[in-house]
């Protein structure tokens, strides 16, 4: 055996080995290289160095005891343990530990559809359930409610929720942390805890009510180590009888700002469901001159050029719900309330279609990547299409995700905020020294409904080898660092950045990390569960803060 | 000095008030009977009783820092802290504390309303700001956003919160701790610490991005003990251009379900507002023959009875928000929904108004009781009318609410979990012995969004006398434990009340209390802040677990 949990040696090691075993059977205890070759983070900069997070073993219970017994089992030998659901976690580590020698506690087994109600609307599953599963599992039954996917959809509901991931449908069911309804957790000390109305014995109304009676410490179990999550439910979106989208265009560069004021009042009477931003102008970068003015942020020859060009500046695609009358009355208030807002806006009506999709149009493609895409997931069909758009592959080398970090950062959810990023981002990019291409029309996404992310869309320099791939995470901490004096906030993170990350939640000397490890240290006093997760240190493992950065 | 905080002597206490005048200067620390009688719960059982949980002391700071400060001097002198913001809490206690001799931190004073954001749709507020109070702010402004106001509007939006109080428009925004996004809070170390973004220093989108970096701790401040919060911010709902409602009726009982599940596909796609269930046929309840059949819960019987009468068996009204149009499309496709379920359903076109309501609107009334209170809060409009209603009071001997305490306990949503919850209640109310009326017309409250809560409705036997109180407090202790057996748990409790109610909440040996005092003793090793709130008791103060009972 190669790795070793931290400060555990060989015997005792082997006896953890064969406890785990004993528990899950030794079909479901993994050691060797081959093995754990899959619960490794390929696309990291540490792959192969001699602090690469590779797990020492991986085991994978079956059902809740399992997990308990694991607990109990890591308290007594000390070993560090670290919980992964399904799905690949690309862009934020893959299955890697935050801490060398960690055991993986592989929930993939468990991935039972515990409960689906199309009456009350909701779900409760196990983390090894995907969003697939969950889908087909709907499907099958020809129950009347839709689920609320990421992109791609083999990820799992509850694994995405603790990571606070987001979907595509309404905004109250597109932050899929805060449509959670109750979960279970195993604690630290291998006790089964249950939130909100789980905390009462009899309830039937666990995915109902979710505050349940006193605090609700839910909170705590998302991107952190407080406990592994095994069951946790879900609102559920009842499905609609009617999609409609349509498109919106502004001309003028300025007209950004009312354009997303009259959204938000949209948005915030759930009118509508995510408003897809972008700028028809992308298509002008090409030109120098053109490139040259946005570069400069100089709005009146960035206004010249898209008049002369017969282009609008900005778009935005909206999403409607109900029935064909109701989406129709909706889409004419929207271009009502736009018009009002920027009179020179035009309209394009999107498609009408009565839902749900037939197995056609949701495999329909027009061309060499799935156009219908995004009109699934407005709908809550999990796909795989995007790898197509965005993933790094032999077939798509030229994928803008080198280092393979999602970074996005909340900015104001209005348009002066978005303007004003737009050149904060670019003046960071400069100080840098890296380049920043399309900055000038950089637009955020609105997959929360109150919030504006924005991706660095930074372009790191491309070097694959160890040194430049490095550097490269060297440059995106230089760029979290250089967001939060700006007061951008990334909300998600691999192990790699998450110390980095925490690191700019500073508020008070720290108080909030500080604050969460004095409960972790309450709760985990032996820091089994996930160390380092999240930024929380327990102080069994104080001394691997940044470990990963080195 | 009558009353003094447990295990402390009147020199130490004597020390601590000096230290408190200090603080936050002589004429803002109350110790006189006749200054503390504002604070004490007069509604109480425990009145005048010697275990009545008076205060010692109130203490009113004017800024945070002062609230820092009086931590502190809690830690240092051992005293037990209460801390109450604004409004009168009736029903759920009052401003009294969980321990008698605790000295109340009065946040009244502390009453500014931070920031309105009309376009991003935010407020942040500090806890002695009522609903009211941030209404005015608003119409003075002219600002396009509403709030969601409780009823009666006196309360503190942040101490209504912290409560899991709701109010009356969208969904989203009646969940009130839902609704939140941001919090800072005095911990029990004195320590001022920020949730969500508001833990990057220069963060500007404290109100729009709810989950910031790691675990949210936010859930925790909520009916707990885990600090004082002093700044809270809430999303708010843009001010729609129209209000519409209208009234549904449906003839038979057993047709409560299909107009439950129509409703809910409504409710889901954040079409309505609060839906308002009711039935005609209280009317009946005058008539022996229709009381003695809904008594047997006799369905047959109750359904001939009503057809007789003319009258329908349950009635909702609907709320719509958004423009005369397309409030009209989505009423009219109300109807077209529940006309599929229930052919019989009869339809009643309710207002359709102009919004904001002009003042004439919002103050005419057109009886003794102001009739457009519903179509008020419903519009999130503050005020006080509801006692006219409810209130105990010397106009109105004769209302419900003889101990003053509110119980409502969450069942399923859905017909089957209604009428269910209505036979279960009157079983309860036989074996107790009490009266049960009306308990076959029993309709839910959907005031949280996902969440049916239902009354108890029970005739408790009116006897003011101490002995009569304590009496009607037993009898609602053993309605809760008889509740939790049938699963139905109670939300909110007042300080008499929490350690049953928490009782109730007991999966796996009451892991989730456990689990809560683990945390708070991590946190607040001498127990200072508010000892016993929501059942959670520091190890300082365990041995008055169930004081209050006696």
């Amino acid at each position: 055996m190669a790795i070793l949990p931290p400060g555990v040696d060989a015997g005792r090691f082997a006896a953890a080995i064969r406890r785990f075993e004993e528990i899950v059977g030794p079909e479901w205890v993994f050691t060797s290289d081959e093995d754990l070759h899959p619960y490794r983070d390929h696309f990291s900069y540490l792959k192969d160095q001699p602090n690469e997070p590779i797990p020492s073993a991986a085991v994978g219970p079956d059902r809740v005891e399992q997990v308990q017994d694991i607990v109990r089992a890591a308290n007594e030998f000390r070993i560090p343990l670290y919980a992964i659901s399904t799905g690949k976690n690309f862009a934020y580590g893959g299955p890697a530990p935050n801490v060398r020698g960690s055991v993986t506690v592989d929930l993939k087994r468990m991935n039972r559809v515990l409960e689906v109600d199309d009456k009350r609307h909701f779900a409760l599953v196990e983390p090894g359930v995907s969003y697939i599963d969950l889908y087909d599992y709907i499907q099958e039954r020809g129950l009347k409610v839709w689920i609320d996917t990421p992109d791609p959809g083999w990820g799992s509901p509850v694994g995405n929720a603790l990571d606070h991931g987001i979907g595509y449908t309404l905004g109250f069911y597109r932050d899929h942390f805060g449509a959670h309804c109750g979960m279970e957790v195993v604690l630290p000390n291998g006790e089964l805890m249950r939130t909100g109305m789980g905390a009462m014995p009899s309830a039937k109304t666990w995915q109902e009510y979710r505050h349940g009676y006193g605090p609700d410490p839910a909170g705590l179990f998302a991107q952190g180590n407080f406990g592994i999550v095994t069951k946790m439910g879900f609102r559920l979106m009842p499905q609609p009888e009617h999609w409609r989208n349509g498109l919106i265009t502004v001309p003028k560069r300025r007209d950004l700002i009312p354009l997303i004021e009259t959204v938000n009042y949209m948005t915030d009477l759930f009118m509508i469901g995510e408003p897809w931003y972008g700028s028809p102008l992308r298509q002008l970068m090409g030109n120098t001159e053109f490139r040259e003015a946005a570069g400069r942020f100089d709005e009146e020859e960035m206004d010249r050029q898209a008049a002369a060009a017969r282009l609008h500046s900005w778009q935005v695609e909206l999403q409607f719900y109900g029935s064909e009358r109701t989406t129709l009355a909706n889409w004419e208030y929207a271009k009502e309330l736009v018009a009002r807002a920027v009179p020179q806006a035009r309209f394009t009506d999107g498609e009408s279609l009565p839902v749900p999709l037939t197995k056609e149009q949701i495999h329909e493609t027009t061309g060499p990547y799935p156009t219908n895409m995004r009109r699934n997931v407005t709908q809550g069909v999990p796909g795989l299409g995007i790898w197509y758009m965005t993933g790094r592959s032999e077939m798509n080398p030229n994928a803008w995700d080198e280092t393979h970090v999602g970074l996005f950062s909340a900015v104001p959810r209005s348009g002066e905020g978005v303007l004003e990023a737009q050149q904060v981002f670019a003046r960071i990019a400069r100080d840098l020294e890296i380049p920043s291409f399309n900055n000038a029309l950089g637009t955020p996404v609105n997959w929360y409904q109150f919030t504006f992310l924005m991706g660095a869309g930074f372009g790191i320099p491309r070097d694959y080898t160890p040194e430049g791939k490095k550097r490269a995470a060297d440059i995106l901490r230089r760029i979290l660092e250089e967001n939060a004096k700006h007061g951008y906030g990334d909300y998600r993170a691999p192990p790699i950045l998450q110390d980095d990350v925490a690191d700019q939640y500073s508020f008070n000397d720290h108080v909030l990390r500080r604050f969460h490890e004095t409960l972790k240290n309450a709760i985990d006093p032996n820091g089994v569960v996930s160390p380092g997760r999240g930024g929380i240190w327990p102080a069994a493992y104080s001394s691997f803060r940044g470990a990963l950065r080195g």
